[in-house]
Formats: structure tokens, sequence, C-alpha cells
């Protein structure tokens, strides 16, 4: 299978420099990109008008979650958690995960995702839906013990099934990933296991540091900071990679950077949830490896990379009072480079021999206009319906806006029947 | 004229509630709202599936500005201004700023903008951007006469001119409002005469309190904070609608509540030039009426009242670390009701006997399901390019995301050739 996209305007290389180009993909690969490709290929796309990027990372995400959008906010977090998310996601079963994460694989691919890290339940019936649509999916299920010994078995037992789950899929885009849900909800002895696999090079996900309640209440516990526990167990290695990172001090930042851990910073849902600003600046400076998510649709409440770019940019500046940080070109490593570094993916970058999972944004819109510079349109212009087609591994994902794999109007029928009967 | 919408979820009246009902339009009111309106109607759109929500009202903008969107970003505000902006400003004509006021008309009316206050030279060619879209605009000259007599004599000679200019339009919805550009940039002669034609009634906008320096600059050059300047000048008055407000105490908040003056939160604008988080809590508390807007696309970098609302409610759950604040029914009366009491309009509701201005947004998209509240999916999931239908004073300017009046590939190639030539 080849595919030639003709006459884009295409975001090359490490340093997303604008050039008209073509880009011939062969198999899951980006083969040549030039002016004027001649060779034949299985498709052509017509990319003329049109911008090609990288496709984007969402390094975390519940794409469940989109049952419960909208579903209460403006809430503190327990409360939101307590009175509304808990109860409601009790009433989610196999057949509500699958449909629930369908709505949010197209919701990514319609904004420009190619590869997203998820965290749930139910998650064969996520690997279900992934095959369908066809991002690229690193799939964990969420262990919590809270200290039982019992539920740290079954925990364990879920995800050892799950992971040969995936294994017997063999869909190269389908990878696992361990999912211990956080410091305060997994205890160490669920943690010293999760790190023992990891040293095998299995990657693994873990909330940290999300709130200052929760690294209080880790210092009370163990008394150290979530970092400095993660690390004692063993579980901070080059493929961990810590969702939201808000509350961290420097001496964290420095075994993040000596450990190779990616912190995945996720600005909507830190801002909305009200949890705090993660310390950007610091942690780079420390040589961190940040990557971006969208968490949850939630605490967020969609999907879109695009949206998540703009907001890194604006909630740094403004909160350094220094309009310098967090420029466009950073911002867009972060959704890209960062994430797929974090994956161990040769992708995030549009170049000769990189993964071919890209996106093609129509620019003839009022919005992207003119064409001062491409690459700030994307972070400050740009929002997710912009995207038109979605290439992931080499094959075509969504073609004019259209994701090929679904009946989209059906997805949007069952979840509001999921929302009226389950919910 | 009359318009029936038939089979919408109507957020209506103060409450925004979600109703499903019928909107019928006579002339430039909304005459009733009710299920199964029998009446006949000169238009009839079929609304199912879609939201109806009332035109959201864009408080400070400077339209042209889409010309340099993207021209600079990432920079300290005086350097982006001395030396990216301010030359670029100098090259437009009168025929850049149609295009480039045209391009930014079609941008609002495409997000869901019915209303907008504006403020730039050239505005007889603003003026005729909007007569060709329809939306209902204010439109000011913005004066800035730097202390010198001459141009101080020139900047009203002009104001003067255009204020009969648009008189002489006699089209009601395009309205003229004084301009005076900032404390800063207007000497108090200047400010006392436009305070002089505010007395009579005329609206006035005006930048204030942008930045920390601004009120550094005016306290050193006046002995007061810039409210207190303006209040002394006579200048604050329920007509008078200042962007910004940055950089208020809460003695400003007192004195503007009092004169019921109107803050416009700029959130995008703000934080990407760092300029810093305005006090919404504090100045919502002393009873000031605070309104919203995008500023203008160099700062922004669009002109989307949807994300602007995002971003008011995310700004402020993370500065305050408080996830009450700034609610998404809040959020949504700035938007609308605020600055339409600002503009002293009728409208920002829809209820019978208010003026037709309204939008109609597609929800059978993903990221807008399901629908378990269609307020909060409208401040926190819905984006600019989700709006199909506008109506403005009972016109529609918007079908099926075509805006009516333009022709919108030729404006696209318009603004791409003067960013080429002109730029």
């Amino acid at each position: 299978m080849s595919i030639l996209l003709r006459g884009g305007l295409v975001i090359y290389g490490e340093g997303f420099e604008p050039v008209r180009a073509d880009v011939l993909i062969e198999g899951d690969r980006i083969v040549r990109v030039a002016r004027g490709i001649s060779a034949e290929a299985d498709e052509v796309i017509d990319a003329s008008g049109r911008v090609i990027i990288p496709g984007l990372i969402n390094a975390h995400t519940h794409s469940p979650m989109t049952l419960l959008r909208g579903l209460a906010d403006d809430l503190p977090l327990m409360e939101w958690l307590q009175n509304y998310i808990w109860p409601a996601e009790r009433k989610l079963g196999r057949r509500e995960v699958y449909w629930g994460a369908l709505l949010g694989l197209i919701e990514m691919a319609k904004s420009g995702t190619t590869t997203f890290v998820d965290m749930y339940f139910h998650m064969d019936a996520v690997a279900e839906a992934v095959m369908k649509v066809g991002l690229r999916a690193f799939l964990g299920y969420g262990m919590v013990d809270l200290g039982n010994e019992e539920k740290r078995k079954a925990e364990i037992r879920e995800t050892e099934r799950f992971m040969k789950f995936i294994e017997e899929l063999g869909d190269r885009r389908i990878n696992f990933i361990l999912a211990p849900h956080a410091p305060y909800t997994c205890s160490p002895e669920c943690l010293r296991w999760v790190a023992e696999r990891a040293r095998e090079g299995i990657l693994v996900t873990i909330h940290l540091a999300e709130t200052r309640e929760e690294v209080k209440e880790i210092k009370e516990r163990y008394g150290m900071t979530p970092v400095q526990l993660l690390d004692s167990l063993g579980l901070l290695t080059p493929g961990t990679i810590a969702a939201h990172g808000v509350w961290l001090d420097e001496r964290d930042a420095k075994i993040l950077a000596t450990r190779e851990v990616t912190i995945v910073h996720c600005p909507a849902s830190n801002m909305k949830l009200a949890s705090g600003v993660m310390p950007l600046k610091m942690l780079l400076k420390a040589g961190v490896n940040v990557a971006l998510g969208t968490d949850g649709a939630a605490s967020n409440n969609n999907l879109d990379m695009l949206e998540e770019m703009k907001l890194v940019a604006l909630l740094h500046k403004v909160h350094t009072l220094d309009p310098t940080v967090a420029d466009a070109k950073m911002v867009l490593r972060m959704a890209t480079v960062h994430g797929a570094r974090a994956l161990g993916l040769k992708a995030g970058i549009i170049k000769e021999g990189y993964l071919a999972d890209l996106a093609v944004i129509d620019f003839r819109r009022p919005h992207l206009r003119p064409l001062n510079d491409p690459v700030s349109h994307l972070v400050y212009s740009a929002r997710g319906g912009d995207v038109e087609d979605l290439i992931v591994a080499g094959k075509i994902v969504m073609l004019d806006g259209e994701v090929l794999g679904v009946d989209e109007e059906k997805v949007l029928d069952k979840v509001e029947n999921i929302r009226e009967v389950v919910i």
C-alpha cells in the first residue's frame, strides 16, 4: 500500500519548516518528501491549499469518558468525583465503554490526533473500538487497589489478562501499557509489581502530583513527595509516562529528568478542575520531557489537541507574565515529538523514515488566513474541525472529514441512547 | 419579513433554559417562542437536532487586524507593537482595511457572533464591509493624539466626519461609537472632548488598565489610576465600554460599578500578551458589568467567541484555584446579556420582544455528544465551526455555514494577495 500526498504545505522535519512538497508513503513509513514526486501510488490525495502536519499525540486521556461530557462542571474535585463521575462510571458496562471509546476515537481523529494513551476499564472494548477506527493506541487497564490485597491480586490478574489480550490481537498499532492509577490509589506493593514489569521494558502510565492535596497526603503517609515515592519503588523509568505533574518541586524535576520520565501536561483539565498550573518552565529547564494530553472529556470537555496546544501557550505566558514562554514551535513539539519520544515511536515528525502518522488541515478557512505563519496558525488559530484527512501507520483513517471505519451517525445515536437509558 | 425556526433546542430566556420550541421572528424581533407554532413565515428553517442560542456579542475587537494574524507571536508587548504590528499597520490603506474587516466579519459570523464593537482606522471601509455581511456593529475611529494639539484637532475632525458618515448610512444595525484609544495615548483635552459628546448619550469605547506599565505610567503622569483619571474627566458613564481592565484595584472597581461602566474581558489577548489576569471575581462582586471580547486577531489569534468563553471559565478557575468560579451560565451571560446591556440593546436573550439576533449550532457532532448539558457543551466543548446559521435583526446572515452577502473565496484570495504584496 502506498499513498502520495500531492502539493501540500508540509510542516517538515524537526524544525517544523513549512515547505511545498509531495509526501510519499509506503507501508507504514514516510519514504520521500520532495517537490514533484512522480512515483506511482495506490492512493493519491490532492493536498493543495492544505497543510500537512505530523499527527498529534494525545499522551493522556480516558476515551470512554466522552459519555460523561458536561455531566457536571464547575464543582470542587471531590464533589465532582464522588457525587457525579464515580456514580455514573459504576453504571458503565462493556457495551457503554465501547460506544464511549468509539465516540472519543472519532473526536480525536477529527481533531488531528493519530496516537493516544488511554487508561480506563473494560479496555478490551476500547481495543475493539480502536481496531474499527485505526488510530495508534497505548491502552492500559487502570489499576486501583486502595491497599486491599484481594483487590490488588484481582487488578494484577486483570492487567495480565489484558496484556495477553493485546499481544494476541497482533495489531502493531495497538499497544499495551501498564496503568496503575495513582500513588494515592495504589499500594506500594501494587506499584512495586508494576515496577518489576516496567524493568522488562513495558511502558507505564500513571497520574502523578495532580493536586496539592495528593502531595500532602502522600507526604503524610510516606514522608516523601509522590515523585520520591515512585522513585523509591523503582517506578521511574524512560518508559514512565506520568500525567499532570502540577505540584512538583525542583528536586522532583531533577529526579524526573535523571530517570528520563515523561510528564504529560493536561492544561484544560488542570484549569477546569482548578488543580493548579504545572511548572512548565522549571521542568523544561531541568530537562524533563513534557508531552501533551487532553485528559478525559469530563474534565476538559473535549479531546481537541489543537485547542490544547493553544491553552499551553496562553496559560504559561500569563502565569509567568512572560510572552516568550511556550512559543508556538515549542508547543507543537510537546504535542508531537515529545509524545513520540515518551512512547518510543519514530513519529511526530514528517521526514523520510518516520512513521506515516499525519494529518491534513484545510487552511482555506477565514480564521486561518492570511497565511502569515502556518505554525502560528496551527497553535493559535486552528481548531479540531479544520482537520480533513488523517493517516495512521500509512493507512487512511479519515478522508474529507469522514472517519472511514465507522458509521458516525450510529455512534452518535448509541451514545445518546446510553445517556438516556444508562446514565 | 418573517422567519420560523422549527424544532430546535432553544437556550431560552434569562436563565438559558434548554427548551424544545419553535421560534417565530417578525421584522427584527422575536415574536413567539413555543412548541408547534403554526404561523406562516417567509422563511422556514429546520432546526431539529440543533441548538438555538442568543447571538454572541464581541464587545472588543479590531476586525481588520485579521490581516496581521500570526505575523508575530511570543514576543514582549512593545517589541511586538514597535517592530511588527505598527510597521505593518502603516502599510494598510482603505482597501486593505476593507478586505481585512470582511475577513473578520466572515470569521465572526461563522463562530456565532451577531454584534461587535470595533475600533480601528479607515472605518468607512469597515462600515462598508459590515453592510455586505449584515452583522450588528458599533464602529469607532480610534483616536490617538499623544498630547499633540494639531493631531488632536485632526482626530476630532475625523471622528465628527465618521459620526456623520454613519448617521447618513441610516442602517439601524450600524452604529457609531466614540473610540479614544487609551488614557496613555490620548491627552486629557482629547478625553474631555469625548466626555462632552458622551454626555449627549453617545457610547464610548476605550482601552483601560491593560498592562501594569500603563497603570504605572498614568500614576506617574497624573497621580491617579487610569480609572480615576477617566472619572475625573467625566468619561465614565453607563455608555462607557472599557476593554481589558486587567490591572484594577478595589477602589477602581467601586468607581466603575457606581458609574455603571462596562469592562470588556479579553482573556485570550491578555494571556497571549502576558498582560495579566483581570480580577473577574472582584469586579463581579463589586457589581461591575463584565462583557466579553476577542480583541484583534493579531493578539488572539482568532475571533471565536465560543473559544473565548471557554478561556474565561478555565483561566479564572485555575487562577483562583476555585472550580466554582466563572461557571458556564455566568460565562454565557458575559458573552450575551452583559454585552447587550453595555450597548443598550434589547438582545442577548431568546425571548419574545427581544431583537432577533441568534445563532443555530449543529449539535450532531462527536464533540457535542451525548447531550448531557447543552449550556456546558456550548461553553466547554463547542467551537466556532459548529455554528451553521446566523440571524441578525431578523435577517439571515449565514445559512448552512455559508455567509450569504459575500464571496468567501474571493475574500480569502484578496487577503492572501494583501499579505504577499502589501505586508
